[in-house]
């Protein structure tokens, strides 16, 4: 694990560092060590990149001294676009463009994406524990919407080491198997006026979610449009299985 | 109002009083005063009565300082039964042993009682406001699951004292007009294998609610099975509206 650079504010420290080529950024409070320390992995949205969930990071770390980890997802950020993300690109222009829906292109492209970074966040799982040697990771939280739910169900299929996650604003048929995987405690979003989810195959996710404890949180609105509150709740949800840390 | 007897326990009064015929009873602070304090009214649930809900007064008052009150719903608790209540549960007892569906009977039976439950709480709020005489009541918020949206519904629709509502594990489709008249926010409680209740039925209740914020919180389980931390999740809801109230 490389550390290439280092900033901080307000108590809490940003470290961008590379794994495997893949860019990411760690928060943590400042001085604070990672050993036993809860850590929200923070999956972004699609077309955003792994600064996008800064707020969120140092909400977790101010309020809960949890560290949070963020990745730029395949084909978004610093990182090279390949063939795939760069014919995907040029689809969804020419879809948009003729008014037509892109679901079914969102399903197709995520799918393609999650298959590339469930790996990848399984590696930084390996290296951030390489840093917290002897003592370990403390219990790992999973939060992510849209394209962070896209890559956050089929890694919380296979990675033990998630013991809660935020998922939602996503209802693609390909996530239905791996969901079924899913046995941690869930909270999942949902917005009922979803322009980019249909609202059925949204609730046939949560319905389809192996979890014996799952919460579906549903508000008004479009895909961008979930409540403040939200926020709140995901954090008070994560905070029932991630304990508060000090130190 | 006439009050016909005073028990307190924790720092809590509780009230017997009876409004038109209709007992029901009052929680606040002990030794506080009702004028401007927030106020919840609690609906109990079908064949439950005015003392379902005292847990759920008795928090409300030791955590927010709010007073709460529960009436016994038309033919429940200490109310006699009218002839339409006697063929009511005659009709529900030949269902159940022939293990035929209930959802249709609950439908007619929730909306009769409604139909006589509106008024009888609308007298109530008026008989507390004239007790809060000179400061009139503080905000009012509403809270029943069932029956209690079953009642709860056609009450906001039409009683503009009513600031925020806490329904539920209810769908029958007379729900759906008052609902669309409905305006305040709401958080709406969802059991996903509710056993009384049509899953998409509930859905749509939901969905017709005319309210601009409202938050679907569904859950796995029975009927019977709302988790706790939705109780904790519906005080925080009530307590965006309603002020935490001391003296």
């Amino acid at each position: 694990m490389h550390f290439t650079s280092e900033s901080g504010s307000d108590g809490v420290s940003e470290r961008r560092f590379v794994v495997d080529g893949v860019p990411g950024l760690l928060w943590q409070p400042d001085g604070s060590a990672l050993g036993g320390r809860p850590l929200v992995l923070l999956g972004h949205g699609g077309g955003q990149d792994k600064s996008g969930p800064r707020e969120r990071a140092r909400r977790c770390a101010v309020r809960y001294g949890w560290a949070a980890v963020a990745l730029d997802a395949p084909g978004h950020g610093e990182r090279a676009r390949t063939a795939q993300d760069e014919r995907f690109a040029t689809e969804i222009g020419e879809l948009l463009a003729a008014g037509r829906p892109i679901s079914a292109w969102v399903a197709r492209h995520t799918a393609a994406l999650a298959e590339r970074a469930v790996p990848e966040w399984r590696a930084v799982l390996d290296a951030l524990e390489g840093l917290a040697a002897g003592e370990g990771l403390g219990p790992v939280g999973y939060w992510g919407l849209s394209l962070g739910t896209a890559i956050g169900i089929p890694l919380a299929a296979v990675e033990p080491r998630v013991v809660a996650a935020v998922f939602g604003l996503a209802g693609h048929a390909a996530l239905v198997e791996p969901a079924g995987r899913v046995a941690v405690p869930v909270e999942f979003v949902l917005q009922w006026d979803d322009e980019l989810q249909l609202r059925e195959a949204a609730l046939a996710l949560y319905g389809a979610l192996g979890s014996r404890e799952k919460s579906l949180h549903a508000n008004p609105g479009g895909h961008l449009a979930v409540p403040d509150f939200e926020l709140a709740s995901a954090e008070r949800f994560l905070a029932r299985y991630l304990p508060r840390a000090t130190g």
